[in-house]
């Protein structure tokens, strides 16, 4: 039996019609016969508990941060959606690197930055650091330099390091583009240390997940070297809800959104992502051998 | 003799070296006996009345239209300095497309635009038009269309059309940039009939000269189409002087900069625009064959 927590339009739904569906509920009685829930996090976090069945997860979402792990057995494979929002999210980071180094909407602009044939730093080379560094590097001609486990598209980088170069890398580039998943090699991971290492013109962009980047120290670090610019589109939580009410809005040096990137981009990039969340789980139950993103447990536990 | 009426870098001074020039004045005595004049519109126009003797013109901007034409002889030729911008202008028309379409910095936004794939009117076909196109289709696969009397890079453009095709293309982009000059025949080309021609949702970007956008026609649109957006670098003149203080910036589907596109972005930019001025003069002194940018007289009187 599959449930969905969230209910699937009519063409998600046929895509599992040869199975056993039950669509949009969140009812205990359902959740708990379930050997394949589908879900956005929150959902998840709610009702993983009553599962008892439970041999598969798909998230809707591309992160998996949120789940409960520690009440998810062993046994149960999980995968995220990561990739489904890349087309979205890439186009996301560029607008933002863009509105910083032209100031769209500031008055009293300093100086713009050219974007072509700059260094960019990719953090993360999967579906959305991939997908950066093909608008960089065709439309701009931009070099890019991918650091990461492994690489969706490495034909995009010219440069694909893993993160042992991080240091190096953070070093040489103007433009350092932040597409991590938050787990526990990534969290924390631009802190001050790193931070200073930059240059003095840097344009830093996060559209992964705010805890990749300290937040005291990049506010410091904003305020401390005027001619850095720094975007999110990813906001610290706090109780596990995103806090949009940073201080970074009352800098001149900061552009943000409203974590818009992926699924609340617009209606047609969510219901894009949930029916590849779909398929998905639907090759894990045709054991067709193209299921994909299978999440490593250890990474978060 | 040649006089630039503005300081030239020792750099663009030394490409002059085998001529008589003289850096960096406005004085009567010395303007009046230049054969040749480079300086920016605002001082030309100051200050070409009092060249008797005045064979050439080479501008340092990208456009002429403040050139006081009626003082110019016919026999004086005119040099524009088009297509020294081009890439610091298409990569700020890129920005506020992006910008507009991820309503960055906009609180309550509403859906996010995608960019991929979708169809770009570019109106005009010079260096920053190809530019523009440049980096819509190789960055973001977009289809390019561009509208122009000549193109500079027709490569760049998937259909290259003349002005005629303007209202079918208008109707069919969900893109659309002005990158013309400002002339007789651009003067006002997207007032209200245009206007309404335009998909609802979409994204105008003006990065040549205000004037070829009709203001009140532009707010009236926007306000009567809250999904249309509007971004503009270029502001309409009142008293020859750019009035930045718009009305639409009171609109949510509008974003806006001051003019820096070209010149103003950096000092590298204005700079290397000088330097490409400078070499234009240049090969119009050697009668090398490689000079560009002839004006024709007629566009604008």
């Amino acid at each position: 039996l599959i449930v969905s927590t969230y209910r699937l339009s009519e063409k998600s739904e046929s895509l599992l019609n040869e199975f056993n569906l039950i669509n949009g509920s969140d009812k205990k009685e359902d959740v708990s016969k379930a050997t394949v829930l589908l879900g956005w996090p929150d959902s998840l976090r709610r009702n993983v508990q009553f599962a008892e069945h439970l041999e598969a997860i798909q998230t809707f979402s591309a992160g998996v941060d949120d789940l409960p792990f520690h009440q998810i057995p062993e046994s149960v494979k999980i995968f995220s959606n990561a990739g489904a929002y890349s087309q979205s999210v890439s186009e996301h980071a560029i607008a933002l690197i863009l509105s910083l180094s032209k100031s769209v909407n500031r008055k009293d602009p300093p100086a713009s930055y050219g974007v072509a044939g700059k260094t960019m730093a990719i953090l993360g080379g999967g579906g959305i650091g991939s997908s950066v560094a093909k608008i960089a590097r065709n439309g701009f001609g931009c070099r890019t330099i991918g650091i990461s486990r492994s690489f969706q598209h490495p034909e995009n980088f010219d440069e694909a390091l893993p993160v042992e170069k991080l240091d190096y890398v953070l070093g040489s580039a103007d433009i350092v583009v932040c597409a991590l998943p938050l787990n526990k090699s990534t969290h924390n991971l631009l802190a001050r240390n790193r931070l200073e290492k930059m240059r003095k013109k840097v344009v830093i962009v996060n559209v992964g997940r705010a805890e990749a980047i300290n937040e005291e120290d990049i506010y410091s670090f904003l305020v401390g070297n005027p001619e850095a610019r720094f975007g999110t589109d990813v906001f610290w939580r706090v109780n596990s809800a995103e806090n949009f009410a940073s201080k970074l809005w009352t800098l001149p040096n900061f552009a943000g959104t409203y974590h818009r990137a992926g699924a609340p981009a617009s209606p047609e990039v969510k219901e894009e992502a949930v029916e590849l969340a779909v398929i998905n789980a639907r090759n894990y139950l045709l054991h067709n051998g193209r299921v994909r993103n299978l999440v490593k447990r250890d990474d978060y536990v």
